[in-house]
């Protein structure tokens, strides 16, 4: 069998949650919360479930959670996406980024990728055929240099893929940074691919601006969220795309043979859930909690700690330390010391060596603390 | 947007089930079970859900669920698939074939299908380059003509989707067929993607005989089954392939970018359920007797009833009774007489007309004989 993916391997989370499950370290590596979702949404699982909700949802997903979606996304960007033509629900945002580069890229496309990515990204380019063409943020992550931007633009680009807020560096795009992209994406015809499934997690009174706030952009961009990372259900694999009708008809023409549908009682459970936006807008100051308990308690290692202004990771850069390639540290701190990260290494596709970590903080206080304790005991 | 699946419309399942909605006829369209999935399968999701199973599975799989996999795999074909190596649990069936088609099909690949064929098998062979060369069976698909497939074997042959028992038909593959194929698949060196979603579902005594009973198409085969059909829960998408380590670890890196994982709480339900043989053995006899029961009451219309020798589809032939196109009639009977079916020639790629309607008897026993009365009236 010629492989299709030649040089794709088992992804980072995979391996550094198998490390860390074999050395019973804590695992502030993958992206996933230590909690559970809400006794109330559990209930809710329960009820549709015990209600006859089992059989196939329609294919672009159960039309209240269609509506609710409409509903949160209207109140945070004041754009209208219409539940029969303009939203489908995905299993997992996963699926909404691979079926919109499906459906966007032809052979030979290419599509603008900022590094470091997320890794599902390029593979699901190379699929169909198209050329990633990256621009390199620099390590700090301070600003976007769109002028870089603009010079790797050919006529071959096709789509640019956003990620606000980041991952894995928890950087929060600026509204000028949205203008910028909607300037360049409209005089080349971009199709816009924005990842923003960390949208509710935001930190320090910064406001998350999606892709959708701004009319020019939202016209031509697939707009890809998740329930897994607002509602603690990782495992419920629930997402969704939004796209203006003319896009959602060719996204759907690939979902409706990829997956067909997609779990139909937990798209009841959290349809209703979503009445009460308490439920998510509550997130950020969770999560900022968090970020500041564990911030404090490493703060004497000697990592220099990057500004995370969302989602839910802390990137510590170790130069000062250590001479180790982040993956050999983060290998070596699982083994010897207990606590596992992801190097963010591998969010880059060459060779690159930053020395910067990546830690989940979507963990229970006393896990945060004893990682944190594990690493200043082995400074 | 240069559209990806330019002849792709929305699929004859949806069509069929919103025309069944609108006109409120009785739905024998669209394959699902009317009823639900058992109590002990619910309280079953209720625990886990309640017991923290709600973040990412492990991507191939909650590891007890590809266990129990293994096990009644082994049970029905003799053939050992190891859990860690040869199983993936998908987002149903539809996932698997598409993954399996993705990760076989490179540009230019020609890949035998017969028809009728599922709908979901052409777009995932387009959508990756590949080139569908149809076997087209006979009207009353009595028996597979070997020869004809041998034709249209060429160079670029890489792979042939079976699909036992199949849909629409009800046909249940013979051992010699897939001799045949073993034997074909041989000399050729072609890889089988076999689609058994209906394995529990077999009349008249009948056996199943699974790609992975015969070794020398175990060893090149991806075999795809479902959860849906089994436990009556279409809408959980819970399906899995099975395949030979090198083989698995190619559908994986594709996978693993696709979704990533599937529903955690549900993996670990259907898990434990699996444990009781009775769940799924009971199902032919159940259905055999809802065929039976359908066919008598429908004998005297004038329809030629096709053999269903498996799957939860009855298929009729009404070329004596009306000049019709199959999808007009299917589309008349909705409206006007309140029964929705499915046109036969829906899965063909070509123009066909063998009028020919297919019902699916997954229906309580009293919208069967409803059915079935509103088909007499108006004869
Ligand atoms: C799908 S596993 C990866 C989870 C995640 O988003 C991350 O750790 O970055
Ligand atoms: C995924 S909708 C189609 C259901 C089905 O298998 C059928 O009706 O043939």
């Amino acid at each position: 069998l010629q492989s299709k993916l030649p040089n794709v391997g088992t992804t980072i989370f995979t391996k550094m949650s198998a490390l860390a499950e074999e050395h019973k370290a804590l695992n502030l590596a993958q992206g996933f919360p230590e909690f559970d979702c809400s006794p109330d949404l559990q209930r809710l699982v329960d009820k549709y479930v015990r209600s006859g909700k089992n059989q196939y949802a329609p294919m672009p997903g159960a039309f209240p959670l269609r509506e609710a979606i409409a509903r949160k996304t209207f109140e945070a960007s004041g754009h209208e996406y219409h539940p029969v033509t303009d939203i489908t629900v995905t299993s997992g945002a996963t699926e909404a980024l691979f079926v919109a580069i499906s459906t966007v890229v032809h052979p030979g496309d290419e599509v603008i990728v900022f590094e470091p990515a997320y890794d599902s990204y390029v593979p699901a380019i190379e699929l169909s055929g198209g050329v990633p063409v990256f621009v390199t943020l620099d390590p700090q992550y301070d600003s976007i240099d769109w002028e870089a931007v603009k010079a790797r633009i050919t006529e071959k680009t096709r789509a640019i893929i956003i990620n606000t807020p980041h991952n894995p560096t928890g950087k929060v795009w600026a509204a000028s940074d949205l203008q910028a992209l909607a300037s360049l994406a409209e005089e080349h015809d971009l199709i816009v691919i924005s990842d923003e499934v960390y949208e509710y997690i935001v930190f320090d009174g910064r406001e998350h601006t999606s892709v959708a706030s701004i009319p020019s952009l939202a016209g031509r961009s697939f707009v890809c969220g998740s329930f897994g990372k607002t509602f603690h259900t990782t495992g419920w694999k629930l997402g969704y795309c939004l796209a203006p009708a003319q896009l959602t008809a060719e996204f759907r023409k690939i979902h409706q043979f990829l997956v067909f549908s997609v779990v139909t009682p937990l798209q009841f459970a959290v349809a209703e859930y979503l009445n009460e936006p308490e439920h998510y807008l509550s997130l950020s100051a969770f999560y900022e909690r968090k970020r500041d308990l564990f911030n404090e308690a490493i703060k004497d290692i000697g990592f220099v700690l990057k500004p995370s202004e969302g989602s839910f990771f802390q990137n510590v850069s170790y130069a000062s330390l250590s001479d180790e390639n982040d993956l050999a540290l983060a290998e070596r701190l699982t083994r010897e010391v207990g606590v596992a990260s992801i190097p963010v290494s591998a969010f880059y596709a060459g060779e690159t060596d930053f020395k910067t970590l990546r830690f989940c903080f979507a963990k229970h206080d006393e896990t945060l603390l004893k990682a944190a304790g594990l690493l200043n005991a082995a400074r």
